[in-house]
């Protein structure tokens, strides 16, 4: 067995397994923690992550667990340390010890029982969800456990106290390492030193990583995750970067800054359309507001920026309605966040996306992971970007859009300059104005020239 | 699909595949890449590491690939890039640029032919692991395969040049990391920020960790891997952390360091203890040694010391017959270590021990990885240790060893200020002395009290 590890506090999870039991309706539940998953041999494990929707039930990291829900009483099943484990791993907590931490009855393993009739939701590793699949005769989380991740998204979406203080505390982890890679950055820095000192500003907080690091002078590249590039002056290094909290809670930043520590006056000028956009999307981050919506004023916004520019042509509304925006910002303005970075994606967008709304296919909203209305207590990412990307805009699926709406002369300027410019901070959803939880981390043109380290 | 690497020179990788080819004696292989894993949610995975098989005989990191060997002929399989990949990954290779970094044939994984009767060995991953069971019909890498896993075992026990370079590659860093984990210990460090020194240092050469680091003052946790506590004054800090190097070859060093910079008399007198012990080990790693001889002189040389200090009664040679020793010293004196840090640990303890010999089930050889005859080109770690185990010391199992063995007033004193020493070392075997690869981290008791920070 690798680590236990328990909550502090029950409380905050016994209420939440309360909340769930009120809308199980009677039903028999069972929610896996997940098992180790190896690397390059069995016992050579990635550092084990407990599902989230069972570390949302119970604040605890049991490998194997499982938690199920019968008669309104919640159990935990845990298998029981092996012979060896105390001197491999540590004393492991008995039975005793999980049930006083967790609040929870505690059993061992070969006693759960699956014979009823049984909802489940599907584990992260492959191992746990064969066993799913072994023990109830059908995929997990399929259409049958509608009404348990139903449940689980109405719950996971809007965050209780408990939760936003985990949000806070991962993104106090995720300010510290973006000031810590722009002090960290000066031409001839390694994309791995940098992110280095991001990561290493993260830990000394007892914190990892949410996601896999983006810390790349590629910014066009969306999801870029190699480190071997030197930053010289004149680059822009764009770093999507978010902690864990040890409760396992994300942040998810990003912030892009000049090598130099100066932007040039064009890199400027476009991280001000960006800025402004972003603006305009927080602003709108308020309580009965469609995520759609804010997604496509982002769009607009970045839209009248650039004609303002003399990158495109046209009127911002027609660029957005035929999509061509997304030639330069061809990803969604954000996503649910919580103790998953994309909170819920394993549930497909059965979390992202409200009853009655499906994902679009149009180019401008193919890739939005969210549409549904704002509640307080929701929090979402809000991330609007610039880029270059040579697989938008050298291919033949966008040329008709590129004839039409983008300037040929300015884009040959623009890309001599800037690869990919985003800004993203998280925000909590109130009955008041927008709580940016990631405010600290420098975002001003001034802030930014002055916290890079070069 | 996942960022694809590959190897800046394919000439050491053809020789492997030459070698491969003349032990298959005209049968059919498959040695797949393995898959991305995921960590909470499909899309967020754990960073991918090629199955070492694959990397041995490539060096390219294909995520979802099939290297096949057929008719005296290698051909990699991989699938095409999805439509969108260039837009989130960045552009992909395609099959000629794999084929001209692989000196591979290159082909579309859809025309993967497994007809005929085809030798395999088991994938990392859980996924690539049932469709190599749904392709041929049976388990991966069981006795059918037995000439593939000879021929790998055979190939990758003996280090060529290449392998060598990488071995020296990975040595390197974690000297580095231990040189810093050092530097940044005093009183009142936690944990984590020793471990996160040791992370920053081996990712500024621009390299990962080969497994989870160690980094903990209960170094009697031999598989300790939390990092929540406090160093203070007279702890002891044991730091088991490696790097892996691009290629994926790794490194595996233990250090052990005062957090005050200076040992306590007697800290120091058991760190001596250890020290020669390993001296003793490390002279022996010569060719045609029994590595199971080396455990034994290990145990020996531990017993001699401790009966020496008067923690231990009795006779040295009875000492290790009885396995007395083992309760202090309850683990192996090392392993194999080349792509993967306890090597090709995947095939269970085929490439560990030689044919006709079997793991002991002596408590004090039982956790034992290897006992071949060594050969000049075999990599191994030696890192003997000292515990206080409560789960062996206290547990009823050995209570009879400690009464007839242990100096009770003697263990009282020494359980107050050591928790766990071991120190460890990678060792090349060649035809002349033993190349200690990771010599250069401070060892002897001045080099450490000199190197730590406090």
């Amino acid at each position: 067995m690798s680590v236990v590890r328990l909550p502090s506090d029950s409380t905050p999870f016994a209420a939440r397994r309360k909340r769930l039991i009120e809308q199980l309706d009677g039903r028999t539940a069972w929610i896996p923690a997940g098992a180790p998953v190896s690397r390059n041999y069995p016992a050579a494990q990635y550092p084990y992550r407990a599902s989230s929707h069972f570390l949302y039930l119970t604040g605890a990291a049991v490998p194997g667990g499982a938690l199920l829900f019968r008669g309104g009483r919640a159990t935990l099943y845990v298998d029981p340390p092996a012979d060896d484990d105390a001197l491999w791993h540590g004393e492991t907590p008995g039975l005793d010890a999980m049930a006083e931490a967790t609040g929870l009855r505690v059993r061992p393993m070969k006693e759960l029982d699956l014979s009823s009739d049984v909802l489940t939701v599907a584990a992260p590793d492959r191992s746990t969800r064969e066993n799913q699949v072994a023990r109830l005769g059908r995929e997990p989380g399929d259409e049958t456990d509608a009404l348990l991740l139903d449940a689980m998204v109405a719950l996971r979406a809007v965050h209780d106290d408990h939760a936003i203080a985990g949000l806070r505390e991962a993104a106090k982890a995720t300010v510290a390492a973006h000031r810590a890679g722009m002090a960290a950055t000066r031409p001839g820095a390694t994309e791995h030193a940098i992110k280095t000192a991001m990561v290493a500003a993260m830990s000394e907080l007892g914190m990892g990583t949410a996601y896999r690091p983006i810390v790349s002078i590629a910014g066009e590249v969306l999801h870029n995750e190699t480190y071997d590039h030197t930053a010289a002056a004149g680059d822009l290094l764009l770093a999507d970067v978010g902690a864990e909290a040890p409760g396992g809670w994300a942040g998810d930043v990003t912030r892009t800054w000049p090598v130099s520590g100066s932007f040039t006056e064009l890199q400027a000028r476009i991280y001000t359309i960006v800025l402004e956009s972003q603006r305009r999307a927080i602003a709108m981050c308020t309580p009965g507001t469609r995520y759609r919506d804010i997604h496509l004023e982002a769009g607009l916004a970045l839209a009248e920026g650039l004609v303002e520019l003399g990158l495109m042509k046209g009127e911002p509304n027609a660029i957005v309605d035929s999509d061509a925006h997304a030639l330069f910002f061809p990803h969604g303005v954000g996503h649910l966040i919580g103790l998953d970075v994309h909170d819920m994606e394993d549930l497909g967008d059965r979390a992202g996306y409200a009853p009655g709304r499906e994902r679009s296919t149009r180019f401008g909203l193919g890739y939005l992971r969210l549409d549904r209305d704002l509640e307080p207590g929701m929090a979402v990412t809000i991330e609007p970007g610039f880029y270059t990307v040579p697989a938008i805009l050298d291919g033949g699926r966008f040329r008709e859009l590129r004839e039409r709406f983008v300037d040929e002369a300015m884009l040959t300027k623009v890309r001599a300059e800037v690869r990919g410019i985003r800004i993203e901070d998280d925000v909590l959803i109130t009955e008041g104005a927008p709580d940016v939880l990631t405010e600290d981390a420098p975002k001003s043109i001034a802030d930014v020239e002055a916290a890079v380290g070069a």
